[in-house]
């Protein structure tokens, strides 16, 4: 595919979730590798701890595959993915606990922001791809650019709101008030019959 | 008043947030750390830990405080005046790290509880001082009930809503989507005349 993901274990990372994510989420989940690396390596993040941010931009919507449907909200869930895959390959438990929290966190507003390094570069890469962020510093890029553009949007917006209800619906304690899931399931309950985004996007 | 925190610093905190909390708000922060206490004796929590457990129980509201009102969410506000409150008292900067998330995540339903040991303890007791858990593992132990029992509620979920509120009428960006604060802006603004406790409290 032409992209590099940092390491080993992250190229690993990639083959592990493009098997279990929706086309329209794993292509999302690689647009926002390239955003957060484009940041982290303005910031000097690279080495282990830049195959990490990668790990974490893998997974940070691990939960809303099917295999990773469990009890916790979906953040939590593909947390816990993440955590799980890199105890398996070894990692230190300091890094996959920042991984853990950069997961569990890219939906928590003005916390992810100040919880280090990878919990802040996915927060804003996220943010940056759903175009609710100044896209500035990313514009004169050209590499950049091109390389987002390779990873077609596929109606992510629609199709990442929807994955999340459809797990609220079937387990309300998935999205409890005060929580992203939570505001996606009280706005498709206020009108099920909407056509396209969810309104709480 | 009869009622110990743990140690020297905890007291200090306890001296230093009584002189910028509201009645109510300093009562519910005192009954959260007996609540937290309780079950974290259980835990095996003391020492150091409990010490700062009850610095993170004390500080939990303290952005609510008009002089911790800042830009930032009242949550990190208030984990960033329990930080420099701890940096001021040379406490280590682990330590320090674990008392700030306890803060910045006490509405973060589902995450606080997966943080360890001081964000999960102060989440639970939140939650029970609210009544949204079962209050059987409490309910039998008297000296627990006696305490919890000097310190009034006055109020509690009306006086701590709409304080959360009054800040964020002013800077809208304390309270952003898919957050407590958030949920507690946008209940206000449907219904901006609504009398009593705040609906989406």
């Amino acid at each position: 595919m032409g992209i590099t993901f940092g390491g080993p274990i992250a190229d690993f990372a990639y083959a592990h979730v493009s098997g279990v994510l929706e086309p329209a989420i794993l292509n999302h989940s690689v647009r926002v590798w390239l955003l957060a690396d484009h940041l982290g390596r303005q910031q000097g993040v690279d080495g282990t701890e830049r195959e990490a941010l990668a790990v974490a931009c893998l997974f940070h919507d691990a939960g809303t595959a099917a295999t990773y449907d469990g009890p916790q909200r979906f953040e939590v869930e593909g947390a816990d993915a993440a955590r799980a895959f890199l105890a398996n390959n070894d990692w230190p438990e300091p890094l996959i606990q920042k991984v853990w929290e950069a997961v569990a966190l890219h939906t928590s507003p003005g916390i992810a922001e100040r919880m280090g390094a990878l919990p802040r570069l996915v927060r804003q890469a996220v943010l940056a791809d759903f175009g609710r962020t100044d896209l500035v510093e990313y514009g004169d890029d050209e590499s950049l650019l091109s390389g987002i553009a390779r990873f077609p949007r596929l109606d992510i917006e629609k199709v990442l709101g929807d994955a999340v209800v459809a797990q609220a619906v079937r387990s309300p304690h998935k999205a409890p008030p005060s929580s992203w899931p939570g505001g996606l399931l009280a706005a498709h309950r206020a009108n099920p019959g909407h056509v396209g985004v969810n309104p709480a996007f």
